[in-house]
């Protein structure tokens, strides 16, 4: 039994191994899709600040965030050990090490913040993110996954389900990233004197597009991961429901922008497919093929439908991190509480549509509220907090010349030749 | 050994997860090759293309496709079962799911429908090729697919071998792009008044390179993926024949563009690559690792050739569909004839030049020419009949100004830096 | 028990061939790095030489290298069976086969000469380097290998530790990149008549970036995939020591050049990252997380002062490969001898900061000066060879064209919307 043990525990490994790596790929997809949304003169600070979420995030999460999200629990509130790994863990009970599901759980909180990153694109000030990553990754994040997804966490005790994180990944950081966007300001020129919205055609779609595909690829990763167990047998189902509403998504997209715009609109195209993904991932092991349609077309509407009020409301979410992750965060969440198949939960447990009354709804409804209006009132809070500290905006001059220059000192793109000769500039002064 | 059977399961099941996942993840690298291959006011259009190949390919093929493919056989011509994944499919006996199944079954033919989606670049309208997509992935492919690949396919009983699809795939995929590309006609001024071929250089070749890498490495789990189980014992050797298949084709692209055309040519040698890994689609399980390399350069050369005559043909085929896809399939498959080992394919069975006569060749030769006229006249077939329906090319000045903004209304790269404003506009009007 | 060994044996086949992979696809991440650093005229150049590195690089592995470096030991000094697979290889004794075990190394030999490309970008011909490409994976990295990685290599033998490569593959592959840059000597401009270096900005830093994402997602299968087996109990712990020494590096990087230059500097960053994972290379699985947290950050530092360096000496590395992987690599094989755990190893071996005493440090520097020296010299000498037979840099009209244009007739980005009539042109001449 012991071959079947250390064969159990190097599959359950190398799946979770392998399937945050998929994960942590979704850095280089958020920062394709950002970089080829935003004005070419900020493609290279968004690439940056996915690079802080990536490593600020990765650090700061070993030394803080995991322990307050899984470590000993203490009132269902917050954990209390794990940090820098120490501490008692033992109630972490997995065929993996607990290292290896740190990994899992840190590709995740990178990609929390990665979703604010995009709504406070092209503004934002450098020093003022690096600090917001921090309290991200320390602490809004760590203590509401605590309440949903720790052994004793108040949220998950009293049944909230959300399989890989339709709420406490996507609602958590598309509510976040309303906060940030609100709190920061649209960009100069997005809406005119009258309050109508002015447009700006995406830098680089094709690679955006990439994005959109390495994101996709990563989902498999993330839903199909989530069961940190390689004989989970909804592993298949997992990725199967993925595949449709990512697919279902993206074509009621393509069908929907075709009949109310009159052409395919690719940025909605592509973010169908993302509302899909989003949409999907809190009940990815519980609901139907069919539902996973059904949920994957009503995000991809609901996500153009939440665009276009965002900007009738003067609100400006450059990549529409908002319209993405809070709201297709939002009905994934709620759509376990109406579509979860008899029994896939736990034994006895349904959604509405099955029979299973008001219950799972309600409590899912209840998790969904606290948690956003967590990482909304929190975010407001540390922005507010963070912006006595260094101004959370760039300059004026540096918004106009655009970022990638005026902090970075460097353009995206460049088609000089030949070098710049340093001397001969000193000189010349 | 419930324990063992469990573990087999699972072992399988994230094998063929994450095989699926990796072939999935080439829409990107079609996207990316495809986008940088075509000139840049096309590289949208292109890409929103590959979005109906995955999006609504998935969805087809989850309500029909797969159904004619594998469902419950019907005189080895055609499936009934399966379709939403219901009915009796009993027939399909393996250790994963039938849903695991489908996923991986679903990522082959969105590459197939992929492959057409190139030979018509630049010049196809978009809700004929919606319509063709659904005619592809619902009917052509499943049903040629069924014949081969299905426990009772006609084909696959007389004996024909195709691991993974050199033929199914590819040469399908191939002659369907080369009567997609016949009908629909050459792009405006590729050809002179005298039928001489004019050029374009391609917008974009290091995306156009990184999507040949993606694909690369799609490839090994499109290769090693098809045994449908992780202890397969040919696991290995597949890898290692794709590896050097595509090492081989690239090469052999890189010395004989030196030596023909007295350069490396870039877009020659990432099609070579591709070249190598169409030629040993077939015969990766079953080729020997000098065979492989062999079937490769064969491949390569071939598809430089096949460029050329194409070309010198009046036929326009924007990123050689027909040459990579078409002939390498081709080869690939005959090459299974000629150089399958002795009992690597099943007891008794060998190529022409290990001893097994032509039994094995003949075979696989008839079912490439039934698989190749089948895709070249039902996709004639279809887009006569979808032309009646929406005219297959887009207008004169549409074609003119780019499909981005004549079809999508979006430019793929710009370098605006302030935003329109629109209600000035409208004053201005 | 078959069943269990069968299991074994499919877990740990999948294992190697999926993390092979991963590595193979850092060939796509070399591409877009080196791409987005040098100068657009040369984009198409640097990713051909890529292809070079993969396509001639498998094979001549194939046929030669794999057979040096791991066939049958003579003297602890090299292989002599294993030449294109053949021959007695029972020596290799793992639950995976030869040719399973060959991928995975041809995916580390690839990766070595990919190093040195950079370090030659924009102005190596294209000739010389296919035949140095030659030279470095048929003999001088299979027989620097053979010494520490084969069963009886000398330097293996003496107890030096390098568990993926830090200094087989990257200062290894570094020492040589620095000769090559020597021989080569700087682009035309990059240094004035008074010495000091002069700047370009990087082309394309959003293709740069994602090409740092690649290579990290493929580190995992680099670092993690070198157990060769599923189921060693330190792959997970490989996995996060690499994660933490990857973000360590990157957000060292974004401190130490806000810090220092004024604002986080985009490339430099990007090179942080990398910096921190070939510093983890050698030691993932024997030093501790926190100490990888401290390797990363070191491998940072000095990256940025390598580079610094590099340029006062009128040296010119166009993407930092000595920086990254000469100076990283170093610091990454030294660390082992100071950090290793006690145990972490082999029973009684631990670095000098847990007690281990000079012992294991000892066999670590000189391992690394063996190593270092021998990439350097032979890389010499083989460039003065080859120099001899073709020019080793392209012409200097070539060079200020750019080799795109210059050598492969092709730029690698084009805004041409309509075709280039070749009849007229000839016509009018």
């Amino acid at each position: 039994m012991d071959a079947i043990k250390q064969l159990t525990s190097g599959l359950d490994t190398i799946w979770v191994v392998l399937t945050a790596a998929m994960i942590l790929l979704m850095e280089g997809g958020f920062a394709l899709l950002e970089a080829g949304f935003v004005r070419q003169k900020n493609a290279v600070s968004i690439i940056m600040k996915v690079f802080v979420d990536i490593a600020f995030g990765a650090l700061i999460f070993y030394f803080i965030g995991f322990g307050l999200m899984y470590g000993k629990d203490v009132g269902g509130f917050i954990g209390i050990t794990g940090f820098f790994m120490g501490g008692d863990l033992t109630h972490i009970d997995l065929t993996i090490s607990h290292e290896t599901y740190w990994l899992f759980q840190c590709a995740f909180v990178i990609a929390v913040i990665s979703i604010v990153s995009g709504a406070v694109a092209e503004r934002i000030n450098f020093r003022a993110y690096i600090l917001y990553t921090i309290a991200m990754t320390a602490l809004i994040y760590p203590i509401a996954g605590h309440w949903v997804w720790a052994v004793n966490g108040w949220l998950g005790k009293l049944g909230m389900v959300d399989f890989a994180g339709s709420a406490v990944i996507h609602a958590l950081g598309g509510f976040s990233a309303l906060a940030a966007a609100i709190i920061i300001g649209p960009r100069i020129g997005k809406f005119s004197a009258d309050g109508s919205a002015n447009i700006v055609p995406p830098s680089n779609l094709p690679l955006a597009s990439v994005g959109a595909f390495i994101l996709w690829f990563g989902w498999f990763g993330f839903n199909s991961g989530s069961t940190l167990s390689a004989t989970n047998s909804s592993i298949g189902h997992i990725a199967v429901t993925t595949m449709l509403a990512a697919a279902s998504g993206s074509a009621t997209c393509i069908l929907f922008t075709m009949f109310r715009y009159r052409k395919a609109d690719p940025p909605m195209v592509i973010n169908g497919a993302l509302a899909g993904l989003v949409g999907i991932t809190a009940g990815c092991a519980f609901v139907s093929d069919v539902a996973a349609i059904i949920i994957g077309a009503v995000c991809g509407i609901a996500m153009v439908y939440a665009t276009e009020i965002l900007e009738s409301k003067g609100i400006d979410d450059p990549v529409g991190a908002f319209p993405v992750h809070g709201i297709s965060g939002s009905i994934g969440t709620i759509a376990v509480g109406l579509c979860a198949q008899p029994n896939a939960i736990r034994e006895g447990t349904a959604g509405l549509f099955y029979g299973g009354g008001f219950g799972l709804l309600g409590v899912q409804l209840l998790g969904l509220i606290v948690v956003c209006i967590w990482g909304f009132v929190l975010t407001w809070i540390f922005l507010k907090l963070i912006n006595r500290i260094v101004p959370l905006r760039v300059s004026r001059d540096e918004e106009l010349v655009g970022l990638d220059v005026g902090i970075h000192g460097v353009p995206a793109y460049s088609q000089e030749d030949g070098f710049i000769d340093l001397s001969e500039l000193k000189n010349s002064k």
